[in-house]
């Protein structure tokens, strides 16, 4: 129960404040160049404490990768990748111990298990999202042999929606914002609300460019349904949309049908899957982030004890979990269309007897 | 890949215009007592037929249970069930037979598998979510014996937006509306698209109640990411949102965290799940449903040639798939919650060692 | 937990005495040309009732494919197939009703579940491997593409060996001996047990012709792995052994290696597995089946209330299970391969880029 | 494709020569205590190096517990587990990096993957097999809360085979001989071929004692079927054997038939396991290991380009892999018969109403 894919598949492990989270990566093709460099890029980008607009903690998120690769290629073994947590400061817990935080999964973690690993969120940390990110640079490099990108964006913050999707400006912003002419706006509700002690929602957009068709596995492992199961168990997504999502549903048919040409698609309101199923348009996905959970102002709780108290959390947060999480995103879509593209090559015959003779 | 769920899982068969459809429903413990009645009940609601605001398609959906039974009691062995096929009228298909109708599965199926089934929308037809509403209705006999309840309805229609949420009304109502004021409105939306040879999108809202806490297997089998995939992976779905979701987006902290006290949570933002693991409080879930795809206005598409064409769908389809896929949504969520009570068992020692003790 | 396989995936139901048993193949590619006839061919290599080496019970094992075919050929989804029961005679079943028949699942089944369809063997009746013949026809058709055989033969009963392996004459054979030296012996000694109202084992021999390198995922879903995994879940089996297997524990390095040449391999003790990855030698497995625990002798037992009896069971049942078990083994072997095939085609990036480009 | 189980599973990573091996072990449930010494210990038998009948190389095998474990118990979350690897020697592979070692995966491998990491066995090196026994060692102690013991030790080596099986003598034994009667005979066996430059074959033999009934899920992830799958998947192991066996395959039903008495079964021909499902009787394995394909005597065998070369194999190697192999086998029962008392929770409705009310 912590592994995604199928075909590719990783599995995780680690808390916040243990040794070490990190990750084993099964099922990626043997051959494929291992530019740990571009791993180590990848995970920079997700890592806290760049801007004013993240956690002031800071975390060098150095990744080694201890198996599956030799001479610098992928050998078909699983690639285990290991970060060492390094910022965990022996600080005093006692006033989380045995507080369940508002918004947090301490309520649900400690009646599901009966125990729980107080420091920090333990294994419900976003902390663990590095691996996936380390994880999905894998993926992001096999797809690029395959001329297939993931990228992504803000476009949105506290209500302050992209009218622009541009990726290239948002890969130089430090909020990843996909419209510059709204940024400014975006970053001043993040340190708003950073200033009362607060924190904003904020939505991620992703695009996936050069998907080939055929991609899916109807009808229970559908392209869409996996990027929804993929996103949804992000830390702190509560909605995920597939192209104009939730204006299709209101829409009419003629409005919200793409009609096709002899050179592709007129529109694209589907976000590039149909029956869920690639038809290789653009696959765009929106996520859409709750507010980090903690904040500084005083909340009302209870104890492991079911005793009523009032709470005020320390410690350093993120304002805003949407930004560093459109990373998380793309490292999540990266890895489902890897695994669809493996999962997809057995589908007809000709594929099969071409593969074999 | 036509299976979902882990410890109960069902394999749903067949297409829309083959001999029949039907699943295999594995994992219900044994000794439940299978109120037959009750299934063919559940699959009536979803069938086809009974209103204006429905396909005028007459479909029996007569389920016969062919294993797993004994004495009225399931047996702990797979239960099959079929639905034969009655309604396939052996009509002309010759004008859909090569080519692409817009917003369907027919171009991603043709081009995945090489070969396509085009009576109807053969596998890609909403009509294999009977078996799903069949399998669905065990798993809610299940829910029952431990007091947990999965109740839904329509609650958007063309944008007409629902501001009270009555199950009971909805169960009444042809239209599964969950909000009589608007009712009338939303019937119109839907008749008006009819008249248009149109189709409206659709939400359909479903709410669990009296989950224990503890539902939910982190990190990657979350309860919010599986119930994703589950909502996602219907037919004509296309985005999920649990609790208030894409409000959260545009919240702050403060407005959405749900402060604890004694006797429970104080506001329910997170839609009863925090971390991915129920709470115990109602588990609500919007599912964004796009306007039936076939419409009978003329369409651009092109032939499996690449031929251009100008298109005009016959045949009798539902203005809004939203309101039989309210049914289905019901049926996904019941067997999620399943599943994940049955995963939930061996969560900690104390449980494993009374269970065998 | 009634489902087989990874890529490809067959899920089975149905009970002796219920209305049918069948399966749900998934995973089929779309365009294989399906031979009906030969499906049911191979079903009446395994139905009981064709010679005095078996149970005299007719069953017509009569299969009828509900989906996954049009106009001859698969499409890709699943393949439902469903074999009605016409031979269970309602006859009196009081007297295995509370007993637990010695060698039988009864007794586990019963603590298991908590309730048993004592009817026949119910779920743990070998009238189940039907559906898994069936399944297994449909993998022979796409192995007979990629000119893949899969033969199989009795080598051995009641202790009398094979020393000649002829997949032919086996194929004429009624008790389907590979040695037709010692086919008669074989026949005497099945028939002396079954005239004592006793029983007797046997051994099966797969021989898969063909295989492709590359076969079998390490290192937990290695070829061989599976493949007992595959047999050894096939009832009254209780032992497996790939290759020379139990004499190569009996053997030195010297003697077992199997050196290697430039047009292949000198021997073949390793049974054309190595490292749990097919080498493409003709594979070999050997498949022990105990004596049918079904005799007519008084045997020792107690009842469901684990009072002791003396118990004589009644009815018609194979003195020599081996037999019709053997076209089973062929079935799962047969599947296997599929899936590993399938399963394989990812193994490298140069396969990856060449199948998408 | 490198995890293994359903409810508890284990992914291992790692290759004999590269930075580490490991683990991650998915499923533990929380609340247990977790004793590292144990852990240690039971790699300390599987270690190399110990004794003349094993290899000279020596190998610490000191495991590190990096995450699911807070003050001394597990948190329901994964458990991750690395071993660095402190002996690969950066010595001259210049011979064996283009040959391919007979009885080795060397050439499946390469055919494969195309790609081969060639210093010792990479990924299919029993070293990984440390990783087995670092995750069946925390099974241990989940059964030892249940009074479930599972214990091995060698049975037969070089056909020497014992009469008497004594499994604290095994404990004891450099070579985990179960009848100290033929200890003496065995040990000379391996010596004697380790003199030749030679290897030799063996068995193990697995006993599973406090097995509960109802362990095993039929059909198609039945106790003996996993076991012979966890079982066959061990480097060098070429036949499984439940129970009595390939004795069963030339018995007579009357004497394999285990009669019941109110107190229990007369007699365990069946391994304690009917209809793949446990007994409560004792589980009893026998794992056929083939002579060690590395050995030092001069072999006939092709490179990589096909070209025919005489080789002789350098380095330390075990004269007889069926040895160390057997703390192995009691790993992958112990983590099989978690697994199963995990899935087996949920079997009937009275143990489900029960856990939740």
């Amino acid at each position: 129960m912590n592994s995604f894919g199928q075909k590719l598949r990783f599995s995780t492990f680690g808390e916040s404040h243990g040794t070490a989270i990190g990750c084993i990566l099964d099922g990626i093709p043997a051959g494929l160049n291992i530019d740990e460099e571009f791993i180590q890029k990848e995970l920079d980008r997700r890592k806290p404490g760049k801007s004013e607009f993240e956690t002031a903690r800071k975390e060098d998120d150095k990744v080694e990768i201890l198996s599956g690769i030799f001479e610098g290629k992928s050998t078909g073994t699983p690639i285990a990748m290991i970060i060492y947590n390094t910022n965990q400061k022996s600080r005093d817990y006692s006033n989380i111990k045995d507080v369940f935080r508002p918004g947090h999964a301490d309520f649900t973690y400690f009646h599901k298990y009966g125990i729980r690993d107080y420091r920090g969120g333990g294994r419900s940390s976003a902390r663990e999202t590095a691996a996936r990110v380390a994880a999905g640079a894998i993926a992001k490099l096999m797809l690029n042999e395959l001329n297939i990108e993931v990228l992504s964006g803000i476009c949105e913050i506290d209500g302050i929606k992209s009218e622009v999707f541009n990726y290239e400006d948002a890969k130089k912003s430090v909020i990843y914002a996909l419209d510059s002419n709204i940024e400014q706006a975006q970053k001043d509700a993040i340190l708003n609300a950073k200033n009362e002690h607060d924190s904003v929602g904020g939505v991620s957009r992703v695009l996936i460019k050069g998907s080939p068709k055929g991609l899916g596995q109807p009808l229970y492992y559908k392209l869409d349904a996996v990027l929804a199961d993929a996103m949804m168990g992000i830390n702190a997504v509560k909605a995920v949309e597939i192209g104009d999502g939730i204006l299709s549903a209101r829409s009419l048919g003629s409005q919200n049908n793409d009609e096709i040409r002899a050179n592709g698609f007129c529109s694209n309101h589907s976000g590039g899957i149909l029956g869920g199923v690639s038809n290789s348009d653009d696959i765009i996905i929106n996520v859409y982030f709750k507010p980090t959970p903690s904040i500084f102002k005083e909340q009302q709780t209870v104890t492991t004890k079911n005793k009523e108290v009032s709470f005020s959390l320390k410690g350093r947060h993120d304002p805003c979990v949407a930004i560093r999480g459109t990373v998380v995103c793309e490292a999540m879509a990266a890895l489902v269309i890897c695994d669809m593209l493996l999962l997809n090559m057995g589908s007809n015959m000709n594929g099969v007897t071409k593969y074999y003779k």
